[in-house]
């Protein structure tokens, strides 16, 4: 184990550049931990001239990344959480069928060793549910609108002119990167395929100034959150807006931090906060796992054998339990909420609260609603109910409430 | 790889039966996680009829731990802080020497894999600072003082008839245990060894409500930190109470949970929360390091090869620098702030606010003032002055704040 462990780089971006820089910068460090030399030989980027951190003497160049990866079988360590989340079962076999190592831990979350976590730390629970604050676009507006009391279109603007949120932002508030890496989650927590299709994916363009206020007054926070549950009736993945109580560890993530929570049969609640995003972390990430190869460690990709691994039945959304905050415009007439308590309790949802602001009769006012755990299909039926209703204004605006320890 | 691993567990208290109980009724998933069986073949403790949550057919029993022990070669799993704290140094080498494994992910806040995520997550990274909360007996006595108001005599006092502290405190209180755990850290954390000598201890004792409600005003709160910080001046290692910004996620950690925040060169902040004791908690880190055996991973102890372990230069107390909280009693009257403020300012201390509640003439009144940054030695310095004025009537109590992100 003290011949080197000789590596190329793919792509010289902000992260290929600083793992290149980390890699050739700290190669002392890096030897003395994982008991041999790590050795950068080759890289591929279209651009030759452009500075990247790091000398490039004795490496060699290649225009064409395939050719460079024909070069010989390697071990992979990749940060491609899309690559994952759409071919990572394929990828997984081919691997392990070749006796090669798959590496991800940058693909979600870089700045916390998360899939270490999960294989190996947590390695003698059962996991019941992992969720995590995924995407540090969505999770810098939402703070940033709590924080301003301003809107969501008024601050994603800002976002983008300061650089924290892309030109289409889409990829990131509608949800679509935090659902890569819960696909990516879930797999590894409960050894089961990464299946992507199963997730029901919800971004933030619909959380209002409004909800983030009741919230507030409820004791809640609003976060994007990325659940995954193994529930009687099936695997639960879901990216969606929910509200945390404020008392949770992970109410108080803020600006541009991910974080995750794990729960497990012996650990119960273990809770991990890091950056998300940057060059630092993800490099950091990427080069714990060349470390990790250079060791000799060996896990399973997603925690069984790749040939193991099979789908999990997914849960039906309308069997999911759990308490909802439901936020209503309705006419301030006498009986109104007469009628909307009746819609409730005859499909047994009780509720907690009730709050309503101001009085205006006969204009429209808002009513907001949380009710205890109850069943997400007897909650819809009762939904359309109260949609039906003359005095009921606009379609009602639910966000689920999650019990975070 | 597909040949059983087979353990022994010297002692069947709470961790040990806990263990056992893992391995056994789970060895299904540990079998396909490790990628060959885990199997239980002897134990030793006193007592053969206890009950202990899991079957012993087939398990060897020796009254003798050692006479278990000497039967062959063997890696070894321990969660036990003291005896690293105080041998650790030692028996790296000769677990090293004999090419086995020490583990002990236990020994340090059990339901959290710090040990793990320091050593291998975090290997890309210089590690600069580590700290957190060690004790959960001591967070959940300042968490109930703050809650309640009350003092730390009689909260402690209740804590014993809850069960939650021992008869004997002073392990927990004073301290000691969060030191134990603090020099594992710091040995992982800088690649250096273990150094207990070397730690500035203080406990609880002496944190008042009066200080925690001050905290509260000035927007901290009190912790019981174990801080490992490598320095320009040296290694510093202390355990005492702290002043964390209540913005920052430590300062969220409350009752009987642990969490350790990391800060390395690539990583940025990263922040790790979970149950710190307990058979659960305790018994999955075990777990977690067998299953690490089981797989063939091989880690040097204490990051770098016992061999080249060498004790960190301590960095004097005097060389620290940060920002203090000092509450006073002095008697009211004029010119006593601005004596004592010429005391600090000839030593460059800057004050960063003046606090004084209520006036009564010629009595006792209290006076809170908080430092910029300033280095201890010359604190220190100001602080003689201070207490031989004829109107300061007790020693100046002071509390170290930390910079938290």
């Amino acid at each position: 184990m003290t011949a080197p462990l000789t590596l190329a780089i793919a792509g010289l971006g902000t992260v290929g550049a600083a793992t290149g820089a980390l890699v050739r910068n700290q190669h002392e460090m890096l030897e003395l931990r994982a008991g041999r030399p790590v050795v950068l030989r080759a890289v591929s980027a279209r651009n030759r001239g452009k500075p990247r951190g790091f000398h490039m003497d004795g490496v060699e160049w290649f225009d064409d990344p395939v050719r460079m990866a024909r070069d010989a079988k390697r071990h992979v360590v990749t940060a491609n959480k899309a690559l994952l989340a759409h071919r990572g079962n394929q990828l997984a076999r081919k691997a392990e069928g070749a006796g090669l190592v798959l590496a991800y831990e940058a693909a979600v979350a870089g700045g916390i060793p998360i899939i270490k976590a999960l294989r190996e730390g947590l390695a003698a629970n059962n996991l019941t549910r992992v969720y995590g604050i995924l995407n540090g676009t969505c999770n810098y507006i939402l703070t940033t609108m709590r924080e301003s009391g301003r809107e969501f279109g008024d601050v994603l603007a800002e976002a983008q002119r300061l650089g924290y949120a892309e030109a289409d932002p889409s990829f990131d508030v509608d949800g679509v990167d935090a659902a890569h890496k819960l696909s990516i989650l879930a797999a590894v927590a409960f050894g089961v395929a990464i299946d992507f299709s199963a997730l029901k994916v919800e971004g933030i363009r619909h959380v209002s100034a409004a909800d983030i206020a009741y919230a507030d007054q409820l004791g809640y926070r609003i976060k994007l959150l990325g659940i995954a549950h193994m529930t009687e009736a099936g695997l639960e993945q879901r990216v969606q807006p929910c509200m945390v109580p404020v008392g949770s560890p992970i109410a108080h993530v803020d600006g541009v931090f991910n974080a995750v929570v794990a729960e497990g049969s012996s650990v119960g609640m273990s809770f991990y906060q890091g950056r998300g995003a940057g060059p630092g972390p993800t490099a950091s990430a990427v080069v714990a796992d060349i470390v990790d190869i250079a060791r000799g460690h060996r896990v399973a990709t997603f925690n069984v054998p790749a040939t193991a691994l099979e789908k999990a039945h997914t849960a039906p959304s309308e069997r999911h339990r759990g308490a909802y905050y439901i936020r209503l415009m309705v006419v301030d007439r006498p009986g109104v909420i007469a009628d909307v308590a009746a819609a409730l309790r005859d499909e047994q949802v009780s509720l907690e609260s009730m709050l309503q602001r101001g009085r205006d009769p006969d204009t429209a006012v808002t009513v907001v609603l949380t009710t205890h755990e109850t069943e997400e299909g007897a909650l819809q039926r009762a939904l359309l109910r109260i949609s039906a209703l003359d005095t009921v204004l606009e379609p009602p605006r639910v966000i689920r409430i999650i019990e975070a320890l």
